[in-house]
Order: structure tokens, then C-alpha cells, then sequence
């Protein structure tokens, strides 16, 4: 595994997210403080100096970039990078695309981060664009699910290159050396699934990859896979089904137990039942996969520690070198399988 | 609401399922016990003639119907049709297509069931192959996922007649007047979604049905709807998952709550959130959604209680005139969107 122990240098969109700025600062002041990484504060500077005013930061190396608005969640991307090119995740992935930074981070919009991601830093080469993937269900913490929405109506060359950036991912992330990867479908047998489940399997096969075939969803609670892949609509519901069923189990837990247990014991089981089925929070974000460079998006309700902890997933995707070994691994797979990719 | 007071008269396929003959016979004795049904009994003669000897079946109308072999579970059921021509599940669909009794009810072969009822009953207008659905997640037990893994690749047709099937299920089973009609998506916006289900809303728009537009994964546990049609690849996915989480929801709490709680509390809180991932396991059964006859067909776990009820289902789809309402449905939306359907 490439590390690389230089000091990293993150920009933080300061203006992402439901709790920005206040919480975003607060967080990279931690961060900085915690791992020693130079943190670029990119928003509107009364906002950011106000807000850092609040820390002793002497000496941590934190400094304020200033930028114009930001892109809200449900505006048009595309459009938005037209019209506010001042906007604060357009500056802050421009410091990465300048070599000024080596990663950004927000909290704001998945749709703005991945147009400017994909405009600025492009995208490698073998990939239409950018996917989002990670572990989804809390009983099976090392099962990365790709693609989780950023890609709706695939290709079969699609779930190839989500079951390549899977493969380098569970190595690099979790250490595990062949990792098992699989298509998610309808049934376990070969031949189970739609058109586009059989086809993908295909080129899987022919990558090299250690493909083990089909998983189907009760699977992916139970570790039969490293990496299960999927066309990001398929992706979305099942992380967004995971969510809603943990929501509601919390809700039912804490009815249920009240005034059977002490009401902290309560509170901790529920909460519990929560966060396994939210684990994307608990990592605080993920990278942007198939990005030429380091972009992490969190949840846009996320709090210090989990925008904290986003900053620590930009660290590590830097340290780990995920983006040279991608670049590596997807020319690697277009080789295996031909022109298909 | 139609309904037809007659005895109702039910095939029940006494080889399907993971515990047939004997429960199978079980719950059939209970059946025409509690509802006075009458029921046929298709298998092997003497295996169902030495079950039946256990009960007391004096003036309860049960007969035994001769039929040789059964479609396993895994087999292709296309092939197994002209293979085994006598096999329990064909002799009992056929005893719907002669007139004989009013619904077939298997635990057996979903494939099995589904070919036999279209080859033998054959498929209403505008149904391209019956569709399986029904309440999946139990704290939402009357919102109703149509398809569930009978139809892969659907065209936007098909959804719409997932969309005039649930709204026929949701009003018949539920009693309710003017069922919500969603279409599961990627987000809740109108066009958000893949090219299926933006061209199915279209479709839908046009039907008069009370659509509301898309309902995102986590909406299907809070009641945001009454029904929610989706590609079957998508609703088996859904169901699965549901059923995954649940189980592993139900082995965490068991663990979790040892010694903290006396241990038939302990097993009660932990069974009933297996439960409420497993609807359709208390149900018993739901119907072969578009057939031109009544096919009940139940979980191949199934034990007594549930083969009774799936049993129970039968009779009610029956009652209830499902099919002559989904013949009348189907037509007027076809009529209201055009050549489409």
C-alpha cells in the first residue's frame, strides 16, 4: 500500500451543509488539531473568520479562501457552475485542480460536488461518471455497495468499472487482499437478473476480478460479499430502504422498551438499531470514485464529528493513494476485457 | 365491493412446499373447518389419503385428486410443463381452468405457479405476464410494491399496469376509496428517476388514477403511499432486503437484550421484528396479480397457520370479484392512456 506521510493539505467548503459554517469550522479545527492537516476554510470570509475567531488556531495552519454563495441541494449543477462560478465548492475543487490542495471536502450538494469534480478534475479515464459507493447496512460494515445513485440506467461497462473501483477500494480501505466481488440481483444462480445484471457479468468475468457471481439483497447483511455492484438506481433504494427501516426500528425499539429498561439503556439500544442502518454517517462521507483527485461528500446533516471524520476519509483517500491506483487498475481491466469498457 | 356468498371451492396443491403433505393437509382441515370451504386435494393419492386419515373429515367437503410428481423449486418451470404434465400443480390450476373449484393455492415452485396460471388460465388484456405484490415492510402494512420479482426489464406499460392492478388491490383488500399511486424512485422531485420510471409516470399521468408521483425507498416504511410500482428486478430487491434487515434486526436484539429482560420478552421483541421484515410470511400467501382465475401462492417455508391463511386468501380474492374488477380496470385505463398499454 502507497502511503505518502506529507502533510495534508484538504479544502473545506465552508458553506456545504445544513449546519455551515458554525459546524464546519468547528470540525476542521478539530481535524486540523487531530491529524496535523493544513485545512483551506472556502466560503464567505466575515462568515469563516467570524466563526474561526471563536478557536485559538495559531500555529495550525488553517487559513480562510474567500468565495461568492454556494450551490444549494435540489439546484440544477450544471447550471449552477455557469452561474455562481464563485460558488464556494467551485473554489474549493479549484485548489485541488491547481495542485493548491490535495483533497476537498463538503457537506453541501452531492450533484454540485460531482459536476465540479467532473468538470475541474475530470474524470479517469474508463469511467462515464463519477460513482458513489461504500458500506450501506451496519450488520455487514465490509460490504461496499456501488453504485449508491450517481449513475441511474447503466451500461454493463458501468458495473465493470464499479466492480474495479469496489476491488481497489476494499483492498486499500479494508486491507482485504482478493476481495469477493458481486453483482447484486434477483436470484443467487448464474443467469438470474435483468438484461443488464447478465451482461455486466460477462465483462466481470473476463476482468480478472475475483467475481463470485450473484448476491441477492438479504445478502448483503450477511458478509457474502466484499463489493456488490449495481446500477445506482438499485443502489439508491437499498441504501435509502436501509435508512427508512432503521428509522422506523429505532422508533419502534424505543416504544417498545420504554419502561422495561432504564431509559439511558433504552436510548442506547434504539439509537443502535439507528446507525446500523446508517453508516454512511458514521464514516461522515466518501469519495467521489472515478475522479482525477480527491473529492469527499458527507451527509448534509452532518455534525462536527462526522464532518470531522469526512476530513480524516480525505486524509486517508490521499495517504492510500486510491486515485493513482484506480487510474492503475481500470487501464489494467480494459486490457483484460478489450474495447468493451 | 361485489360479493358472492356461494361456498367457495379451492384446489390446493398438496405437493408444494417445504413441509407437504403434511401441513399442507393440516391446514387444509383447519381451512374447511373455520370457512367452510371445499377443498380438493391434488397429489399422490396415497400420501394425501394417509395425511387425511389423522382427522376427523366427516360433512367438511375435503376430496383428495389424484396427480403424479411435482415442479421443485429451481426447475425450469417452462420445461417441467410439458415434462411432467400430471405434476400437482398443473392438475390443480387445471381444476380452475375446467371450472371445477375457484382458486389454486400452492406453497410450491412461484415460477411453477406463475406458468401454469398463464398457460392454463391465461393473462387478462393489457398484462404482458401475471406480477406478484402486496405489503412487504410492517410499519407500513398498506402500502403495496408491485412487482416483486416476476417482471425483470419492464416497459413503462407494464408499470402502469402494476399501477391499475394496486389500485384494484388497495381498494378491494383495504377498502381504500382512492389509493395514493406512486411510482419508487431516486428522489421525490417529478422527473427524478431512470428513463423507466419518468416514461411510466407519463403513462400513469394520463391513467386517472390518484397518482402522486415518486416515493423514495425510505418513504415505503412511513405511508406515503398505498401503492408503489417498480420494475420487478427493483421490488424483489425491496422485499429481500426488508427481509435480510429483519433477520438480522431479530438475531441482534436476541443477543442484545440477554439477561436484560426475561427471556419470553426477550424472544417476543425479537420475533416481532422479524415480523414486521416478513409480511408477507403472515399473510400466508397473495394472489398471481393479473391471471384470468384466482392463484394463491405461499412461502415454501410455510407452516400450518400460514398454508391456512394463504388458503383463507384465496377464498376472500375469490369473494371479492378480483379478477372481474381487474378485467373492468385494466380496460378503462387502456381506453384513458390510449394504444399504449
Amino acid at each position: 500500500m502507497a502511503t505518502n506521510k506529507k502533510t495534508v493539505r484538504v479544502a473545506v467548503d465552508a458553506m456545504g451543509g445544513d449546519h455551515a459554517p458554525g459546524e464546519v469550522v468547528a470540525a476542521s479545527v478539530e481535524a486540523a488539531r487531530q491529524w496535523g492537516i493544513q485545512i483551506s476554510l472556502v466560503g464567505d470570509s466575515n462568515a469563516v473568520k467570524s466563526e474561526l475567531g471563536k478557536y485559538d488556531i495559531e500555529g495550525l495552519g488553517i487559513i480562510s479562501v474567500p468565495s461568492e454563495g454556494s450551490i444549494l441541494e435540489g439546484e440544477q449543477p450544471a447550471q449552477m457552475l455557469r452561474q455562481k462560478p464563485r460558488a464556494s465548492i467551485l473554489v474549493a475543487t479549484g485548489l485541488v485542480k491547481a495542485g493548491e490542495v490535495d483533497a476537498v471536502v463538503t457537506m453541501g450538494s452531492t450533484g454540485a460536488a460531482m459536476a465540479a469534480a467532473a468538470v475541474l478534475l475530470g474524470v479517469i479515464e474508463g469511467i462515464d461518471r463519477p460513482a458513489l459507493g461504500g458500506p450501506i447496512v451496519g450488520f455487514a460494515p465490509h460490504t461496499a455497495i456501488i453504485d449508491l445513485g450517481a449513475n441511474v440506467d447503466c451500461r454493463p461497462a458501468q458495473l465493470l468499472s464499479f466492480a474495479v473501483i469496489g476491488d481497489v477500494f476494499a483492498r486499500q480501505f479494508w486491507g482485504i487482499e482478493r476481495p469477493r466481488i458481486a453483482t447484486l440481483s434477483v436470484g443467487s444462480e448464474a443467469g438470474k437478473g435483468n438484461r443488464l445484471v447478465k451482461e455486466a457479468s460477462e465483462l466481470i468475468i473476463k476482468s480478472g476480478l475475483n467475481f463470485i457471481g450473484n448476491v441477492e439483497a438479504n445478502d448483503l447483511t450477511e458478509n457474502k460479499a466484499d463489493v456488490a455492484v449495481c446500477d445506482g438506481f438499485v443502489g439508491n433504494i437499498v441504501m435509502k430502504l436501509t435508512e427508512g427501516l432503521a428509522g422506523s426500528a429505532e422508533n419502534y425499539l424505543r416504544e417498545r422498551l420504554q419502561g422495561k429498561l432504564p431509559s439511558d439503556e433504552v436510548e442506547a439500544i434504539a439509537r443502535e438499531m439507528y446507525e446500523l442502518g446508517n453508516v454512511g454517517e458514521f464514516y461522515g462521507g466518501g469519495p467521489l470514485l472515478g475522479v482525477n483527485g480527491v473529492s469527499v461528500v458527507g451527509h448534509g446533516r452532518a455534525k462536527v464529528d462526522a464532518i470531522r471524520r469526512a476530513i480524516g476519509m480525505a486524509k486517508q483517500t490521499v495517504e492510500i493513494g486510491l486515485v493513482s491506483n484506480l487510474n492503475e487498475e481500470l487501464a489494467r481491466a480494459r486490457e483484460a476485457v478489450g474495447e468493451n469498457l
